[in-house]
């Protein structure tokens, strides 16, 4: 077999394959939620309402043609109102149709999102450190657990990058996404896991369009350390694991760029 | 081995196996270029500079919030102004590091690029009909070659999508992305997959964005026919191969959502 075959081969169109299957959706099997249940006696946390009211540079040739990979943040923390448009840019709800698929600000193929987001606060005004997740069905944040030493574990769970050492942890937020990928398998079945990555590559792009539009920065983290991020956010490693990671703060004069 | 555990583990943060395998980069074998050879007595078509002009909605709330898959487009073309800033916005080089790394109007894992983007022009002014592909050193098109039928066989190799039959063929252009997976392998050996394939998401975010701000509109075509798009574009489906779709043309009063 040539080098790389099994994982080039990942990478294309797998429709015949595909035809031949019978999919979960097509036996009748119930579609599953596209947002996890929550406690509502859980401490969740009110995020303010998008306007856009908080964007700095609004045009999108300027913010496409100035965004790069921002890996060293100001001290200043993000503003709630900032955090709540940039969650709002990657997952919000802006609409269903007749059968119940969910829009999203983001596109996402047969409208399965699996993905769920969860944050390490670090440095944002109003928001004690921890981990939460965001509730997208009602635009509001749930509070998780505390973490012992966060600067510290988020530095060593995205191994602590050696081109700009110790930069997640003067981040002000870390966006973790996981992947809940039966969301999309019950539709697509092997040829899901393709799509997942591709719509989560759209989230990404969302995430450093908007940070650049509020004068914030961000850098994509596709190194990490599985176990380590799935057992702080206690996600199973299975039905729901760390997909990606992003690190957001806002800007100073020197950027790097990606 | 549970369902899908193979697919699914494609998805998760290898870096263990990562860090003991010896990339080709680490080996010292020079960096693959980043830009596909073309001769130079080619057929070339000069694209219009973009300074954002054509650009309608400029505001990035209001783009995102907007924003939908389009099925249905007018019968107006494409002009060459807006096809330059689609190109642009989705591949242009915008900057050159220390290092000889290219930035460009998308993140990318490592500044690999591992795309190629070509072009099925149907209706887009001053263009005639077929196969171009896009040279982001120097923002032009190559044209490539004639297609027979060219609107037949756009639909047959999206493979004639049953929700909005023959829509492919309404469009002005489609995109089509092709990977040529060892620009990433030589920097990130296994793990390069994964991590194109959430660049080419943001590609297309990139797409969906700036369709929408000028009063366009996109739908990703996640599913194609792969060996048939392949020959069209003559690429060998081993070290070149498309690895994404997406259909382009100006709007009409209705709209479908994604």
């Amino acid at each position: 077999m040539p080098r790389y075959e099994e994982q080039r081969n990942f990478l294309k169109s797998d429709f015949k394959t595909f035809s031949a299957i019978e999919t979960d959706k097509q036996k009748g099997i119930p579609q599953p939620p596209n947002v996890k249940a929550y406690d509502a006696d859980a401490e969740i946390v009110d995020l303010p309402a998008v306007d856009g009211g908080v964007v700095k540079k609004e045009n999108i040739y300027e913010i496409i043609k100035e965004r790069r990979s921002v890996r060293h943040y100001a001290k200043d923390a993000l503003t709630l109102d900032e955090l709540s448009y940039l969650l709002w840019s990657t997952q919000a709800i802006t609409g269903t149709n007749r059968s119940g698929i969910t829009f999203r600000t983001v596109p996402c193929s047969g409208g399965t999102h699996s993905f769920e987001t969860y944050l390490f606060i670090l440095n944002v005004d109003g928001l004690k450190k921890g981990v939460y997740r965001y509730l997208a069905d009602c635009h509001k944040l749930l509070y998780l657990s505390e973490v012992n030493d966060i600067d510290e574990q988020v530095d060593k769970m995205t191994l602590d990058q050696p081109f700009v050492p110790n930069f997640a942890k003067r981040a002000s937020v870390i966006f973790s996404w996981s992947c809940i990928p039966y969301r999309s398998e019950w539709k697509y079945d092997i040829t899901a896991h393709k799509k997942i990555l591709i719509d989560i590559g759209a989230v990404m792009e969302n995430l450093y369009l908007t940070s650049e539009s509020i004068d914030a920065g961000t850098c994509a983290l596709g190194i990490y350390d599985q176990d380590m991020v799935d057992e702080l956010l206690h996600l199973d490693g299975e039905d729901e694991f760390t997909i990606f990671l992003a690190a957001v703060g806002k800007k100073v004069e020197k950027k790097e760029r990606r």
